[in-house]
């Protein structure tokens, strides 16, 4: 196993070297927009303490990590009023991770309307409403 | 949320009503090798209590399931020698469901080598010998 980079871009953002559009929050974990995203309000839950993916990861780290995206996945369908929720998490570079902090993807999906290619940079202003709707949903919950 | 219905596929194997390839078992949750395999290795971890996925799953069902999926995640990367493990849960058909009894994926990865396309039965001989691979190694952990 790779040893943990603590240059990451997570790893940054958890120290608040560089800004991240955050949609909750908690003692063990956070979940903030993807601002690749594949589909409207897609997220990505972490841990705060590190471990680079699943193959390091305490059972405590998963645990808190997991629980957190069922929180969002329930969000995420309500606030975009999705027809079902896309769970993903890739393990090292060959099993399509690019960030090596653990993190979980979340994407609200809806009948007939593909995932958008993977790589391909978000409009932040619309990132942004996708997020405030997700915590308008979390404040109601 | 649609109710469970308990003649799903998942839910019939669990029953012992039709056989499947089984490589890991413990009280909440049983692994199994996915008959339309994306990668070799390809398996499934499923809870052993009802539930449609991870929307109306309690806490402990998810949690217990997150667990046995590291726990293979880790084997299958022994296993195979893979470079890394791709992770994936759907939620309704719109998010990628076909079997609504949860169920998360583990798939081995290999660097250059991309996931097969879904829905192309694989070899039962071929998933055999893999679901020994895989045995063998949880055997010596």
């Amino acid at each position: 196993m790779t040893a943990y980079d603590s240059e990451n871009i997570f790893a940054k953002i958890l120290r608040g070297e560089i800004p991240s559009n955050r949609v909750y929050e908690d003692e063990d974990t956070m979940a903030l927009m993807d601002i690749m995203p594949r589909s409207d309000g897609h997220l990505l839950v972490i841990p705060k303490t590190p471990c680079r993916n699943m193959l390091d990861a305490s059972p405590a780290q998963l645990a808190a990590v997991m629980a957190t995206v069922q929180k969002m996945a329930q969000a995420v369908k309500l606030a975009f009023e999705a027809d079902g929720v896309t769970v993903q998490q890739f393990n090292e570079a060959a099993g399509g991770q690019e960030v090596f902090h653990l993190h979980v993807h979340v994407l609200p999906r809806h009948e007939g309307v593909s995932m958008r290619p993977p790589g391909a940079m978000g409009d932040f202003d619309q990132i942004a409403e996708h997020a405030d709707k997700i915590r308008a949903v979390l404040a109601q919950s």
